[in-house]
This record gives C-alpha cells, structure tokens and sequence, in this order.
C-alpha cells in the first residue's frame, strides 16, 4: 500500500468531455444550464469520494467553424462557474469546487470577494483555476481591440494573484471578537488596507468579507509553457496537466517540483494532476464499442473544425475524410499539449483526417483510455507510483453516466489496491488534498508588532 | 377585498436592519458570512409567502468614524450577494432573489453572465437591484482617482443596462434545437452578436449562456434623485424607495408611475415598494419595549458617526447628547431620503443628538412603525389603497427574530384582510410579481426576416 494518497478529481463539463457527447443516449443534452444536471453529477463525484470536481470556463463563446459545423456544437451555453458551485455547496457536504476564471478580464477585486464569498459559503471547499484565457473572441466583450499577449497576459496574471491573496489576508484571522455585551465587533488593528500600486493594477483594499476558512481558497492552474510553469511553481497547488505518454507527463513532474526549492516551498505543496478520460466497460470489448459508438457520432463538420487551426492556410474540407493527411506545418494557436499530440500522430504517416479528429475528439489532447476498471486502475497506479502524477482530473466522456461508471468500477478497484481513500479525510477541500492553510501575509508583521 | 395584490419583500441584511442589531439576543452575531443563517432566514420569508428576499451590496467596505466607532459596525463582512443566491436557490422553492450591484464597477458582459446564471439556476427567480454606487472609498478598489461624478455615473448606467439586456437576447428562447438524431444543437440565426459601441462601452456578444428563464432577470431600481427616477422610468420593473409619510410616498408614485408612458410603458410595469422596518409586539407595549431595547444598544460612538456627515465642518463630540443640535446646515453626501429625514427633524428644533441618531438608527432613512400586527397592517393598507405603495420591501430590525414574528403575527392579518396572498400564484419570480416576460429585442426582426 502506497504512502501517498491518490487525489482525484471530476472535471464536469456539461453533457461530458467527447465532443459528440450530447448526441449520445447517456448524457443530457441541455446540461449546460441544467442545474439538477450538475446536482446529480456533483453528488455522484462525492459519493465516488473525489476531492474535487472541476470546470473550465472562458468568458466569450466557443465554437469553432462554420455555421453549419458550430451549430452542432453541445457545449455553447453554460453556467458561470462560480454561479453555479454556490448553489452545488448547498447540496453536498465534502467536495471540492475548482471554478476557472480569467486573470484577463476581470477585476482582482471582484474575483477576490466572489471567490472569498464561495469558500464561505462552501465552509472551505472552494479553489480557484486561474487562467490567463485563450480564447481570443473575448477581448473583444471587453472593449478591448485584441487579445493581450502571453508575456504580457503572464506578468498581468501573476500580478493579479498577487493582488487577490493580499486581500483574502484583508481580516486577520481572529479579527472578529463579535461581543454583544461590551459591542466591539472587530479588532481595527487586525484589518489590513491592501494599498496596491503596481504596473498594471491600483487596488486600495480592503476586501468587505471575513478571511475565507482555507485561508485562500486553493489556487489550481494548467499552463504547460514555460511562463506558466514559473508562475505555478510559485503560486500554484494543483496543477493540472496534459500529457499522452509516461515520459512526457515525468519530465513535466521532475520539472515542475524542481522549480519550488526556489521559491522556497516543498514537493508536497504542489499536486500534479493530469487529465485522464477513462472510456470504462466491463470488458475491454464493451469499453471498445462504447467508445466506438461515440466516435462514430461525431459529424465530420465538427471533426474537421477541430483540425482547421492546425492547418493554417489548408482547406480541409477538399481532402478526403479516409485519404492520407494534407502536408501538415506546426503553425497554430492552440495550446502547447494539442499541438504536440497533432504534430506527434501526424509525423506518424499513416493516420487519415478522421483517424487524426478521433483523437482529438474524445478529451482534446488529454490521454484516452478504453478499457476495464484493472486497465485503467493500472494506468493510474503506474504514473502515480512513478513520479508522473499525484494523482488526475478525470474527464468522462459522457455526463453523467461515465462519471456513475467510473465511481462504480474503477474507484472500488482503485481502493482494493490501497491507492485511495475510503472516506474523506478532512472538512476543507486543503485538507483533504493536504495541502497547508496558508498563512496570512500580514502574520509576521502582526507577531512583530504586537511583541513590541 | 382588494383587486391588486400587495407585493412583499424581505430585506435580509446580515444581523438585521437596526445598527445595534448585532448586539440583540434574537440576532446571529455572525450572519453577514454565516451561510446557515441565510438559509434559515431565506427559508422563514418563503414561509410568509414573501415575493422576494432583497440584499444591499457595495463594492468597498462600509463603516464610519474613527477606529473606535468603525469597530463597533457589526455589518462590516458580509458574501457578494450573486453567489449567496445561488446557494439559497438551491434550498427554497419559490422565492425570488433580488442582488444588489453596480453599474459603476463591473464589466456589462461578466455581470451578464452571473445574472443569467442565477435565473437559470434559480428557475426564474433573480432579479438585479441596478446601483450606481454611492460608496466613495470604491473607488480605489478599481484603480480610480475617484468616483464617478452623478450625472456620468447615471449615463454609464443606462448604456450597462441598454448592454446588459441585449446580452440577456442573445440566443432566442427556441435557439436550441438539440436533436440527438441529426446532430442539430442551435440554430445559428437564433444566435445574435450584440456589436455594442457606444460612449462607455464597445461590448461584442454574444453572451454564453441561454435566454434566462424570465426573459431578463426582474430589473429593480432604488435612486429617488431625477436623473434615478427617469432611468427608473424607463427600465426598471420594481422601486425600491424610502419615505416617511403618505404624503410623500403618494407624490413620488404619481410622479414616477407619470413618468412610465413616454417609454410606452403601463402603470403595472413597475411597481413601487417602499422600506419599511417594522418592530412587531402583540401589545404595543412589548413593540415599543423591543425598541428601546435596541435603541439602548447603539452606543454613542457609533451613533455619533453615522450623524457626523450631515454636519460638515462641526465635531458633534464636543455636544452633550441630551442637549441641543448643533447649527445644521443641508450639505451632505447622504442619500436623498435620508438628507430629507435629517432636515425635517432637525429643523423641528426640539430633539436631542441622541434622540436624532435613534430616528437614524432603525432603517437608515426608511420608515419605522413600532406596534401591533394590526396597527402595522392597518399602515400597509393604508398607503397600499391610496397610491403610495403597491407593496414594500420589510426591513426586520433584527434577524431571523423579527422576520419570524413578521411571518407569524402579520402575514396571517395581512391575508384576513385579503391583501396578500395565500399561495404562490406562479413558478417564477415575474409571474409572482405580476410582471410581463420581456420579447427578446430581436423578436420583431426575426419575424420580419421570417416572413420575407
């Protein structure tokens, strides 16, 4: 039995992560803003005892290609994340509730008090993925002519949490003595005025809300490039990541936990979670025609506009579904992890423009796997024992029955093999992730003065 | 019995509306971020049968005077109002929630967004209380100098909203199609980008989330100056107002319902509904010694601070409390309402300090009726029936204690009068308020390009 503990956690985007997922019978097609969607599919993730469930977000919609290709895409409305993690706090007792939201286009401010406001709400469940966005249609909701750069939206980002931790720290922990008989609410010395000057925000603080009960709520992020890499070994706690293959998800993990000594944090303060989509059956034959069935329930539409950006210039749409690829160039404004699958299996030769779509139909660049519940339990054991993973976001294809699935099967599997919990460990979300409570900024300066 | 139906409100600020509520037996110490006392409280007021349940909010914090009195604000931390609805709109059934927010520091899209979220997970039941921000310190929280001056801030507001509701339009109600079958998920000529460019904001669109439920979350106004009513007139459903007597309330609701036509709006577009805190006792005995249980409570810091505005230039703690006012002269950042109340009582030239901040202290401004449920009801009837409420928002001195007693003493005489109801007429919060489903501002062009 490992020492360690699996973490695990359900990334839960609507009718689930393969993109024909709405078409399929297992999933609800409106769940996007199906809000007893989202309350079944939490409590499954809670009863399969995962720390967490996760949600990507992007403030701008998302479609790709034509009319006729973008009118067949499932995932156009969706709830705001943080939204809809408030109302799922009030009907579970233990999970945890990674909402993603944008350093880009927000105010640190607004961001600070709404993500304090959930981590009160959910009595410390509540953790923050913050991104810098992608997409660049958003800029332009923002009155903003184009999207910023990824320097600029890097030093921007790393500023904004500096911003947003400073005023989580806004009330010292014990600020409040809230006595009726002598009527001191709070101590004025244990609130703290921010008083932020920097190059790209002024925030005078303070924050009009209590510490959050975790302290911060858990910072999550999932850059792979080198800036994202850097602003994660110094603020991250979860990361999570996208790798195809043993090797690639190491050199990640070595990296990263390499860079915290710097920053004067532990391995242990970062937990490296890479996305997985389990494709479960009873066997691996059923596993393989369910994962047949959604492949096949892809329109080539969609599949082609999933490809187009990696062939700038190429019109996809001349080319035979079945024949070889067109002449493929390494020119693209996706992310790094998709680019490297794409580039991977298109030097491979022999794959034809659906085989290639296939692959990145079912969890977009994130590693597929068909089978059993000892296949995949295997698959997690072998990254979580070497040094690939402390655990992963699993990303069913299918909401909510291969999240039902999964917490039927595998999780079982996973715990008969000792690799994770039988019960939730602690009442925070930090807790049950073993990750400190942090300690306010001002905590130092406070010992200090008081001593004096 | 009477045709129209009286409209009810709750509003359920923290420990309750009395500035020394926090220090009463019946209140909860911590509510501002107690999630189980917004539960229970939002629970009570469904009970009663309330239309809705109403919140404050200001981007800044808020409490007056130096560190002594600021320490004595029991209402200092409290959640954002958007996710605290979301967790109440997962344990109640009916009522509707009104958040506060502002036109001032937001982005038109992101606030967009939460309030089509909050309807959709709510089913219906949202609406936005539209604020300016009068809070100055906010300011700085947002990298300003300083805050908007009135009028800009009035003009920004009516472009937000002007961007807001066209967000709200994006996807018609019967955009989605989500047929399994075909592969279908949206009509794309269902789908309409804003393409706002005005003098505030350049706002793209569209916004990633379905039509709410109500078309619009329910739009609520509270301002009384001009450039406030004529906005209010304009766009907003709901007034929430602050007036002292008949007299008063009957002028602002001629002037207001007057107003309504020029927009091609009906009387019964908007409804006006007034504060009103009410302290209940089954004697008048018990009510007017619960209020002075709580009027002894205040403790002079804090009463001094919240009357030192309205005296610039004169430091009120050099004046004996039982003794005199000191010189006033009508020159203040206060809000209308309550600038008009101070004016009044002092100009009586009989009161004391002590005795001008305890007319303060209750509502801020709004009216106070100390007394029986019959008397109390007797008061609702009486501007209910002469144009000058067509129902009020009920400001409990102290929460949950004076909301229950509300619930038990005075709804039950309210309904034997046939004033209110006795079950909810409808499934959201406009079919309750009696308010029309707004058409998307594209319906007429659609079926022009239909039809062609």
């Amino acid at each position: 039995m490992s020492e360690r503990k699996l973490r695990l956690g359900a990334f839960i985007q609507a009718t689930g992560h393969h993109i024909a997922a709405w078409r399929h019978p297992g999933s609800q097609a409106d769940s996007g803003t199906n809000i007893d969607h989202y309350q079944q599919v939490a409590q499954i993730a809670e009863r399969g005892l995962f720390d967490l469930v996760f949600l990507a977000d992007s403030p701008g919609i998302y479609a790709r290609g034509d009319d006729a290709a973008r009118s067949r895409y499932g995932r156009i409305a969706t709830f705001e994340p943080v939204t809809l993690f408030a109302a799922l706090a009030a009907t579970t007792r233990h999970i945890g509730f990674v909402a993603t939201d944008s350093t880009t286009y927000n105010e640190p401010w607004l961001l600070a008090r709404k993500f304090a406001s959930l981590d009160h709400i959910s009595k410390g469940r509540a953790a923050w993925n913050v991104v810098t966005t992608g997409n660049e249609q958003a800029a332009g909701n923002f009155g903003q002519a184009e999207h910023l750069a990824h320097a600029l939206r890097y030093e921007r980002a790393e500023e904004f949490l500096d911003v947003v931790t400073g005023l989580w720290d806004s009330f010292d922990d014990d600020a409040f003595a809230r006595d009726k008989a002598s009527g001191v609410y709070f101590d004025p010395d244990k609130l703290h005025t921010l008083n932020h000057k920097g190059k790209h925000f002024s925030v005078t603080g303070p924050l009009n809300i209590s510490r959050p009960p975790q302290g911060h709520p858990v910072i999550v992020q999932a850059g792979s490039s080198d800036a994202g890499r850097e602003l994660a070994a110094r603020t991250a706690e979860v990361i999570f990541a996208a790798w195809q293959t043993l090797e690639e998800a190491q050199a990640f993990y070595r990296d990263v936990k390499g860079r915290l000594a710097r920053y004067g944090r532990s391995p242990d303060d970062l937990k490296i979670m890479p996305g997985l989509s389990a494709v479960v059956g009873r066997t691996q034959e059923e596993a393989e025609a369910y994962n047949r069935q959604l492949q096949d329930l892809i329109h080539p539409d969609v599949g082609i506009s999933i490809l187009q950006p990696f062939f700038p210039g190429v019109d996809l749409t001349a080319y035979d579904l079945d024949g070889p690829l067109p002449p493929f160039a390494a020119n693209t404004n996706g992310t790094t992890s998709r680019l490297a699958l794409v580039t991977d299996l298109a030097q491979r030769g022999d794959l034809t423009l659906r085989q290639l779509y296939e692959n990145l139909a079912g969890a977009r660049g994130h590693r597929v796997v068909v089978g059993t519940p000892e296949k995949i339990a295997d698959e997690i054991q072998l990254w979580f024992e070497n040094e690939a993973a402390d655990g992963f976001n699993i990303m069913p294809p299918v909401l909510p029955e291969s999240l039902d699935l999964f917490v039927e099967l595998v999780i079982p599997e996973l715990q008969r093999r000792g690799l994770f919990r039988t019960e939730y460990e602690g009442a925070t979300l930090r807790e049950n992730l073993g990750l400190r409570r942090p300690a306010s900024r001002y905590a130092v300066t406070d010992e200090v003065r008081r001593s004096a």
